[in-house]
């Protein structure tokens, strides 16, 4: 299952004619990117009719750009005037095409509305699963990227770890992840870093505040780099000082729920059992109500993508699937803790990919 | 025009008794900020009627954050397997609402379809339109806001400048920048920092490369900060070094063309027309065709929000609105100049609230 990146369209176009689309028009941004290597920041629109070469149709002020980084397809140039999707519908009718698929779960409706109303395209049918399949195997190139991003993360860590003191604030130290992270060479922050500390950190999405760290404090850090588009994500819960046994088991308890799904993330399980096991520990000292998300989440392109870790989840897990698994235990005006780790399904079995150490106590 | 936090939602309620929906379903994540204070990372979901309390319905893991954050509106505390849709189609029936406002921009197709066909939702209708109206016009407290934004966004200017030397990458300048930014305050990176060197200036949307700052080149610098969700967004562009006569050339027109604008940004003022009075000055030296965007956009809780600065806009410029202004020169091959600034309309005329230099050979 391992697809480089010059058989993705080949691995679509195979996809497409499977389940009888006769053309797809590819408006999610990554999407586009994962196919031709080009990400624009106002709109782009790849037309993928199997058997011919995808067309990017792009606005004017993108064309240099996208012209000098696209990979397998035809940059369209238009004229400065011209309607991109008047133009892709004269590309449609030329194919005497009936029916295209679209991706439902990021289309907005006025788009959706325009395309069949005003522009009165062929019948428009959703798809986004087709691509979903194949993003979630990450192919070698894809791998590399987001084990580069997981080193970047790790540097991150470590000076949290390091900065991390009584009076600082929250969002001070999340400067200063980033930082190290963006000299890492990462491209951007992929998501907002999050530094919860204290009553804060029982907010599962706390991101950081201008609370100030305090000793005792529970210390929820959870943070991620990205390499030529790919993510990685990583949680480490530390308290500043001794911690009290209440904030040890709480640590105990997520350590050992955590690496245990770890091992259970093999090929051919059942996505839904392995977030059941992981609660069964939890259960085990009264804490399971308190993980209130779900236990993890593929993550590639996108921070959070297939497959979903959850209760309601019908993945399988595949080889060269990469996801993270991030118990978490919160408990209103208490605390929380999370560890979170980026994996890699191999046949033998998981890899972890996020490497800093898994230290409580700072 | 100027409305307090407090009055969002009334305001609200008048749009659309005028406009008759009956209830508005607000599903954007930014718009939700805007009325209650929380931003949720999963899923918000603001059930707004006419003449009653605002319903807040989210995903279990948030609520205790929505609820130590929210204001003028009862964030509903749902059973963790209750489905949130159904919850709230109950709550139409029990109001007998025959037509539910959307946001068609922002709402995704598959969500449309399941609201109308799995949930059996009374008529949808499209409103985005009456949130773009509220958020386009900012109140004293969304301009302070944003008036720190553009000061935590100077500082991450003036620190460019500093920094930008013969060697370094392109991502390390913009790692400089956001760190600066950051430890200023600033809660997020609101966009990828761009740092556009040489003929990568050419690229309207460049962003930030592994490229090396020559001497001589072209460097446009596009930066932003973030204050409680309210982003700034700035461009300069220098050289490093002497400049040579078609880049002081361009500097000089971009510079011109940008400040001239600026002052066309009167309340009552076209927008449509404020732009075409910038191409005529970039026309006088031949240079309209690479002026390849348009020439501003409104800035709030979105770096690229209501009003635009368009040739296609229809918005008229009102008292409170806070913009960029932003033209530039993209010459492939070449480089590019591109010179902005966060400016606020008052009575009394623009006022710009980014206070960088307008510096160019550094």
């Amino acid at each position: 299952m391992n697809i480089s990146m010059s058989e993705r369209i080949k691995e679509f176009d195979r996809k497409l004619r499977d389940k009888e689309f006769n053309a797809f028009l590819i408006t999610n941004p990554t999407n586009v990117y994962y196919f031709t290597n080009f990400f624009s920041r106002s709109s782009a629109n790849l037309l993928v009719i199997p058997g011919n070469t995808p067309q990017l149709y792009i606005p004017e002020l993108e064309y240099e750009e996208a012209q000098s980084k696209t990979r397998f397809c035809e940059v369209m140039r238009l004229e400065k005037k011209s309607e991109i999707f008047l133009e892709i519908k004269g590309e449609l009718e030329k194919n005497q095409i009936p029916k295209v698929g679209i991706e439902d779960d990021s289309m907005n409706v006025k788009l959706y509305q325009d395309l069949t109303q005003k522009y009165q395209f062929p019948q428009l049918e959703n798809g986004s699963g087709l691509i979903d399949d194949l993003r979630k195997v990450k192919d070698k190139e894809e791998a590399d990227l987001i084990k580069k991003a997981c080193q970047m993360g790790d540097k991150g860590m470590a000076i949290a770890l390091e900065t991390i003191e009584e009076g600082k604030t929250e969002i001070e130290i999340a400067a200063e992840v980033e930082y190290v992270v963006r000299k890492a060479g990462s491209q951007a922050i992929p998501f907002e870093t999050i530094i919860a500390s204290g009553y804060r950190s029982a907010f599962p999405h706390g991101s950081s505040s201008e609370k100030k760290i305090d000793r005792g404090d529970l210390i929820i850090i959870d943070l991620g780099a990205k390499c030529e588009g790919y993510c990685s994500d990583m949680t480490r819960t530390v308290v500043l000082g001794k911690p009290n046994p209440q904030q040890l088991e709480l640590f105990n308890l997520v350590f050992k729920a955590q690496q245990s799904a770890i091992q259970n993330c093999i090929v051919g399980a059942k996505a839904e059992d392995v977030e059941v096991k992981a609660r069964e520990i939890l259960a085990e000292q009264n804490y399971e109500e308190y993980f209130v998300h779900s236990l993890g989440h593929g993550v590639g392109l996108d921070v959070h993508e297939y497959p979903w870790l959850s209760l309601k989840s019908k993945d399988v897990l595949m080889e060269n699937n990469i996801l993270t698994i991030e118990p978490g235990v919160y408990i209103p005006d208490f605390g929380g803790v999370r560890i979170e780790d980026t994996i890699v399904l191999k046949k033998s079995g998981p890899k972890i990919l996020t490497k800093a150490k898994y230290e409580f106590e700072i």
